[in-house]
């Protein structure tokens, strides 16, 4: 089973074309990297007391369907890989009620000492967990969309 | 000369780590990008009135450096290509300070009718502005990660 996090469009996240901005997708994904830290151990109480943390580096979007204020979703994060400092993620983010899929994201975070300002490996509780998840994830499908880069094919302007 | 929105990191937008969250780059990115919608002809009022808007399909971030609250931010906009429906941006968003990458952001954006519910061709106005606009943008470097996807090398989780 991947990782869950619940999560329900705010009023303050609708622009002007009347759904959910881009940028709140990404606030809710990073939600559910909070989430995912928290599953290996890496909560803030530990991230604080042991002067880590896990920053994003990269990150792909797809924003496939429009969102309206109100709705519950619910983000599924799957662990594609990892080493000794880095966490590949899939984020599926999908409608709460149908289980539509609204938007997928894709990201790299990098396990950092916050005091000496550089990666630093994992320590060993979550280096541990991080196997253990892996072994599980690594019996779901790979996500369709891992390590896809935008292309728009040549053609006319008229096309 | 790319185009130019001017952005400061506000109190709101700084996370847990002391510096802007991630949906936040995005936040000023696609503010960027209304920018480049306004300079093609296409600003709010016009889209009100012609019932289309440009929705943001697909986009690859690399978060770069970290930014402070208060930060003064700068993001260059460069169009990559365009056909009639699309538009395929990279925004470059440097400390106005020193000139800094802190982030990039590259987009294909979809022209739609929101009245019909669907894709829909850019109209005259856009279309030329983005012709002329082309023409200006061939002549820069063409961005080193455009069409980027984001990889992890396999190997030990012990390297």
């Amino acid at each position: 089973m991947p990782l869950v996090h619940n999560s329900r469009v705010q009023p303050e996240w609708i622009d002007y074309n009347g759904h959910m901005s881009e940028a709140f997708y990404v606030l809710i994904f990073g939600h559910a990297t909070d989430a995912f830290l928290d599953a290996i151990g890496l909560d803030a109480e530990t991230r604080s007391q042991a002067k880590v943390s896990a920053y994003t580096v990269e990150a792909h979007i797809r924003y496939v369907r429009e969102v309206q204020e109100g709705e519950a979703v619910e983000v599924q994060t799957q662990l594609v890989g990892h080493d000794a400092k880095r966490a590949h993620l899939f984020h599926t983010m999908a409608r709460a009620a149908d289980g539509t899929v609204v938007a997928t994201e894709e990201i790299l975070v990098l396990h950092v000492d916050t005091q000496a300002g550089g990666t630093a490996p994992f320590q060993p509780v979550a280096a541990n967990a991080l196997e253990q998840l892996q072994k599980r994830h690594d019996r779901l499908p790979r996500p369709q969309d891992v390590a896809r880069a935008i292309t728009m094919p040549s053609r006319s302007v008229t096309g």
